[in-house]
């Protein structure tokens, strides 16, 4: 990237207080800003930043009022960090984007393909597979048979999707994310050998939903595993068989989802935190990292921490007292004596 | 899939309660029948839903005893679960099988083949690979060299198996497991650089054994990681280097095993769960979720949870008490001041 | 392999007691030894088994005094468990190297590939892609546009570098590893919907580090996500945006460090730990399994235990009074009975 700060200045409808013509062709962080790159300033914490960075242009907002001479190139704007966001946006927009069909892949001859779609080399399309419009299909994918994927949705290198799976619009799914494995079904028998139960169902992916890199949404035993529209989920999460998650959750890393649990929307759940199986999960539950969810909990309930979890500010109460028990058990000792002596 | 009641009665050895025409294409749950579809009761919670179901089709058990009218056909079976469980592994077996080898594919000349083989395009076939017969290999598989993979297994997309490794008769490993990759062994030199330990062993995997997606297998430092008959792993399970698991243990996902830990036969683990190195766990051991395990165990002990785990009936004994420690610690606070009055 | 353990003693600058014709094949572990095999004794727990073991070959240390009779040959050393780790290093680095460019694979025409370099079948290598020599780029491997890759390294199969990212010199990435996957950030709108933060930063690798199976690594939103030098990531462990990882630190499988957090040198990390976002956490910290860091640490601070994490002998201490809690719950009623009788 190579603008000027009064080029960025128009796109962001800005005001460039000094030269606007300082060339930036990076971005940077104010507190380690470096000479040619664009930084900005929106949180009060990091204002010290601002008189010494070496950044040549930084946004910030109309009511920023220095306190000291600042060195760099100043573009006022109504909100600083959206205005950067806007602009990280548009630069990702502006890269060129990859179009038609690499060799050596693999498309069934059965298979249908949108218009300005991209299938990387190595990708491998199924039977019947149905890829919609500038949607694309980096190297190494797998699309199993039966397979739909919708609109511009961008699938990264080496994700795996089994057949019958469906995925939307607008969706993104990081390398190595599988879809559609069997569910961990099995029966045990007699001779306590565990005897697979077929899982037949499908992964029902709606829009708008980002997947992360190496995460796993398990296929339903029967019917779908459904990830509703709008749905983040981070990296290395497991999604059960015949689970459902609600529109607009967002599940951070390492986090697990037991079979047959629905998930209400708008929930928020921390890392690495487990939600056992055949639960229901209201919405707008807040789950803390690490926290291990065993009973169903109803809509705008309190955030929970803890293993098995609960009411969230209780925990923290709970856990300070927890820090002083070797205190409270000296308390308890001496007590016992005092009684005794009192007794005597 | 189509099928009429009748068809399927015949299958099931059941009987045919209301319209043997009745056709259905695909399978469903009871509480979200939908029609054209078969769904199944077998747990009394789910009664109600059999008097408005959309299902055209219920198996049923014949003790079972309407007390309402109901619209649907009923096929009455000696185990409505396990009749369906029987059903879904037909129909799955009746699913067209993908034989012989795909286009563009790598397999070494050294390489030998069994009959009726699958091998996908991109899977990558090393020197001295021995494929046994019926087993698929999915597209994008890696299999190092000297790898063998016995009869009758699936190895779906993506999975890596390093050099050397054994994989049995009868196994299915899911997409983008990892088997072989090296233990994480290093020692630390004088500069606290670490040095790796070179990791010479291998994995292996008897028969029956189901890995899940994106679970990891480290190769023994020397010797083997060994995964014995009948073991059931979920996803993004790790299992580190010289660890063993005993027949017929099953493991939940996202549960960690540190290295050289021997896990007995039988064994439940729930999810996240933690086992520590150089452990021994004994036979029918139970591990509830997030549990993390640091000492070794005895066959047939108690279920365990808590991170360091104990017998579970006592943590959650504890775990109570630990809910109400603001009180207790108020509880203290009074009594101190009681006794300070007393003996005044 | 087949050496005499007149060869090995060369190697090894040790002294043969017994046949220095014995031939070995292999390596075992001294307490399940097989014929052919060569093994060690280092750690006195194992004492017992030099016996009794079936290995023709043990190498043991100067100091080492038998009370019975041995069968193997032994090799005596100054240090036996260096000595094996040396062998073994050896035996690795004798094993046949892969070379050359193998078909079919996709190597852009503006790719730069340096001397004695590997490129396995079906890997991918983008526009402006570097990579050094004598590094080895095994099959399914895909490196985006303008990755560069150091010398000496080894990209196992499947690993995922998405574009612009920096991977050092002396390098391992185990196979299903992600690198550059984008941080998980988003922005909710009024309507709870949430809107992508593009994250047009990338990943830097320095020389020396090993990253684990399946182990995911964010690009950062502007900037670099940074792993230091000597740093080592076993399998299934997430690093988020803009994390930065300090020399020489060492993280156990499963563990997962949130965004900004920036981690000192020499810190050791047990497996499932976490590590709450925009913390700084000394050098030479020890965190244990499970753990849950939410506040900064310093340099050589205590290590840390719990979730949420404190000093790992107080926690252990707490922990203790934990396992008696219903005890002291039942000694504060008899207390409280106690006091109402002295009361009366």
């Amino acid at each position: 990237m190579k603008f000027t700060a009064g080029q960025i200045a128009e796109l962001l409808n800005g005001k460039v207080e000094g030269n606007k013509d300082a060339i930036v062709t990076n971005v940077s962080k104010i507190e380690d800003g470096k000479p040619d790159t664009l930084t900005f300033l929106a949180n009060p914490k990091y204002t010290q930043y601002i008189y010494t960075t070496q950044a040549d242009v930084v946004i910030v907002d109309h009511a920023f009022t220095p306190e000291h001479p600042i060195n760099a190139t100043l573009i006022r704007v109504s909100n600083a960090y959206e205005a950067l966001a806007k602009l990280m946006e548009m630069y990702e927009q502006s890269q060129p984007k990859k179009n038609g069909i690499e060799q050596p892949s693999f498309v069934d001859k059965t298979a249908t393909l949108g218009d300005f779609v991209y299938v990387g080399a190595f990708a491998y399309v199924g039977e019947n597979v149905k890829i919609g419009n500038n949607t694309q299909i980096y190297p190494q994918v797998f699309l199993g048979d039966n397979v739909t994927v919708g609109d511009n949705t961008i699938i990264y290198p080496g994700v795996k999707i089994y057949k019958h799976c469906k995925i939307g619009n607008n969706c993104i799914l990081h390398a190595g994310a599988v879809i559609g494995s069997d569910g961990f079904g099995f029966a045990p028998d007699e001779n306590n050998n565990f005897k697979k139960i077929a899982q037949i169902g499908n992964v029902v992916i709606e829009d708008h939903v980002e997947i992360g890199a190496n995460t796993t949404v398990d296929r339903a035993t029967m019917g779908s595993t459904l990830i509703k529209r709008g749905v983040k989920l981070d990296n290395l999460i497991q999604i059960a068989h015949n689970v459902e998650v609600g529109e607009n959750t967002v599940m951070a890393a390492q986090s697990g989802i037991a079979g047959s649990t629905k998930i209400g929307k708008n929930c928020m759940l921390g890392g690495q935190c487990a939600i056992a199986g055949h639960l229901v999960i209201g919405d707008q539950t807040k789950v803390g990292a690490q926290a291990g969810i065993i009973k169903s909990t109803k809509d705008n309930g309190p955030a929970l921490l803890g293993s098995p979890a609960f009411d969230i500010s209780k925990f923290n109460r709970c856990y300070v007292i927890f820090k002083r028990l070797p205190e409270l058990s000296a308390q308890l000792d001496s007590i016992n004596k005092e009684i005794k002596n009192l007794k005597q």
